[in-house]
């Protein structure tokens, strides 16, 4: 039983070259998702993957660079829920502003990484860059279609924004205790709708 | 002249007890205003101050501690800008979310450490939670205010929270670029006048 135990907890070392970096980064989303952007490090990430450092160091220089990759993946999937939202319904702003508040609650390590300023010093990485500029442009067009199709306002979808952002991240912080911030949003969006 | 420079590198342990504390408040706060809440220790505290660590450890046994004591300057100084935002306006709640961005924006790191969750796990420190008493509940009265006396809308207040703490969230996070955060809280402000 200890042998087995022991070959359990022995680094694996077999991954192919693509299959290690995924594994990487799936322990390294785990972390994230526990806890907060700065409290784990690379070998806490190569360690849960069950490989060693010096495999992990193969794929990513510093912690930093691993951030970045999962940065990319978490802009993917802002991309799709900001995709969805839109294609779904005629109000899309509100509903992207929605979409926006669920995806920070049911993803709050991710949220804070996307768009705090972790990896904000690494904006000039063209991979996050692109990533960026994928997973955004839809909710920034959307943003600036709201203001302009509606009262000319010219801060409206901004204010949309700030209201999505601000509701998502002090749910996230726990200064909204007893709410739930995805029907908070639907009542905001209500409101929005009213006065854009 | 290296013997003088020499001296004042020296640890300075003859401050009064209270003064020591101060020090040590005044020399982490600095700290705070030049990053992110997690990059500084005791130690490069107790150093910034011109104290020996173990001083510093008379009057902070961690890190924590600490953060905490700044908290609590952050919400008594939070107070005084939300009666100050009070006193001078009719349209209060609204003007108190303005005076909320320019609290941000002017003390990003004491922002991010007043509502971040660095210090929420020590949420139960008495002094602290009478800091925080002390501070939010003249914002928390007037948002209570702002939604019954108007229409009636339960979120209201909430409503104008949020688009106040996204507004702040996104500025000292760099998301904003090229716009003034404190002119657009304006310029938000005056659309929560109508509608709410």
């Amino acid at each position: 039983m200890t042998h087995a135990r022991d070959g359990a907890r022995r680094p694996r070392t077999t991954y192919h070259h693509g299959d290690l970096r995924s594994a990487l980064l799936l322990a390294a989303r785990s972390l994230l998702d526990e806890g907060d952007v700065p409290t784990f490090s690379l070998r806490e990430a190569a360690r849960r993957a069950g490989v060693s450092p010096s495999a992990c160091y193969q794929h990513f220089t510093d912690k930093k660079t691993l951030l970045v990759a999962l940065a990319e993946q978490g802009f993917d999937e802002f991309a799709e829920a900001m995709r969805l939202a839109h294609e779904n319904t005629r109000e899309s702003f509100a509903e992207m502003g929605i979409a926006y508040v669920k995806f920070a609650v049911e993803r709050p390590g991710m949220f804070r990484l996307m768009f705090g300023h972790a990896v904000a010093d690494h904006s000039r990485s063209p991979h996050l860059l692109e990533a960026i500029a994928r997973s955004t442009w839809l909710f920034e067009s959307s943003m600036k279609t709201s203001r302009n199709a509606r009262t000319g306002d010219p801060v409206a979808g901004l204010h949309t924004w700030a209201t999505m952002h601000g509701l998502a991240t002090l749910a996230i912080d726990g200064l909204l205790p007893g709410y739930d911030a995805v029907l908070l949003a639907q009542a905001l969006a209500k409101k929005t709708r009213a006065w854009t």
